[in-house]
């Protein structure tokens, strides 16, 4: 038993990233705006009718595909959805991950005022997402192994400015049905927050 | 030495949030539109170029004022920005967070597919994010004293299924500059996370 997917050719993914990454890099403009606007009572009234407009015609044609799409090649999911790395979900920063062949993962993104707590600092909730998300990308090879959270502990060093930021994970050990990873997340300062997680292996995918 | 602050009466308080409330929910129905939508290329290429016209008329008008406003008569922060809790924040769910007089805080919320993580089920970095506010909200007070995270355990106890949850939490005990508060994630099944956190004083804060 696994998570329901269907493959995707390398041509359709690009086909398919091309197309919406413009479009969701544009929500993540249009989060942004709205934070920042100052505009007049009608002015807000005309932008709210214009984005609804625009959501009545992207919702007039539905994916019918809701289960995972996979790479034909690496058998990597696409994560389309994902609110940390999914490219068409303008939630996400969205994490761009590299895996590295010793198993190490990293990225690189920008945190905007969209991801602010207190001033000029990251929310830090933000931080536990993004390093939830790159521990467990460390702890599933990538997701291609079925694994949940079983615990996640992280430590705040100092406050994380807005901005540039990098962050990373590695596997520290494997026991059993648990994997313990660890990562980091930080600027050119160095790191602000480090985390601690022991991922599990779900009953059901025990016996494959 | 204090966050700069601004008050902000209420009832100019409850104009901006009559008029941001709808624009940013809006912007969350878009968000969700464009993880759904297969609409043609010429149909996601207008959509785009629509919203990059409402944000360019958004940032026409600035705010000038970006330190955060606090009520006059409670003395609370608005957070409008707020990834957790922003009602100017199309990240945030919003959560809509209670104070009970005992100090305990809950808060009843929807998460939808932009939270999704493994297919059903909330991304675990989205569950960190929610119990990282809500034992911040508990630990300062409703934010009214400041205070940073240092150190969070987060323990998944299951998935936490998308929908309808609600989350709790508030302050087990406070040793000099740490608060330790606790909070629960969970539907109407029970809970299924659970967060203990330490919350320190900053240094800047500790002579007033």
């Amino acid at each position: 038993m696994d998570f329901p997917f269907d493959l995707i050719s390398d041509e359709e993914y690009e086909r398919q990233r091309t197309l919406h990454e413009p479009l969701t890099q544009a929500v993540r403009e249009l989060i942004d705006a709205g934070i920042r606007t100052d505009l007049d009572e009608a002015g807000v009234r005309e932008a709210r009718a214009a984005i609804e407009a625009v959501t009545e015609r992207l919702r007039s044609v539905q994916r019918s595909q809701t289960s995972t799409l996979r790479h034909a090649d690496t058998g990597r999911p696409l994560a389309w959805a994902n609110p940390a790395v999914g490219v068409r979900n303008a939630i996400a920063p969205p994490m761009d991950i590299k895996h590295e062949d010793t198993g190490r993962c990293w990225a690189e993104f920008e945190l905007g005022v969209a991801y602010e707590g207190p001033p000029g600092l990251v929310h830090g909730g933000i931080c536990a997402l993004v390093l939830d998300h790159i521990l467990g990308e460390a702890a599933s090879d990538g997701l291609t192994k079925p694994l949940f959270t079983g615990t996640i502990t992280l430590r705040y060093l100092r406050g994380t400015p807005l901005g540039r930021l990098r962050a990373e994970a590695f596997v520290e050990r494997s026991e059993g049905i648990k994997t313990y990873a660890r990562g980091y997340l930080g600027d050119t300062d160095g790191w602000s927050v480090e985390a601690d997680g022991v991922f599990i292996r779900p009953a059901w995918a025990r016996e494959s």
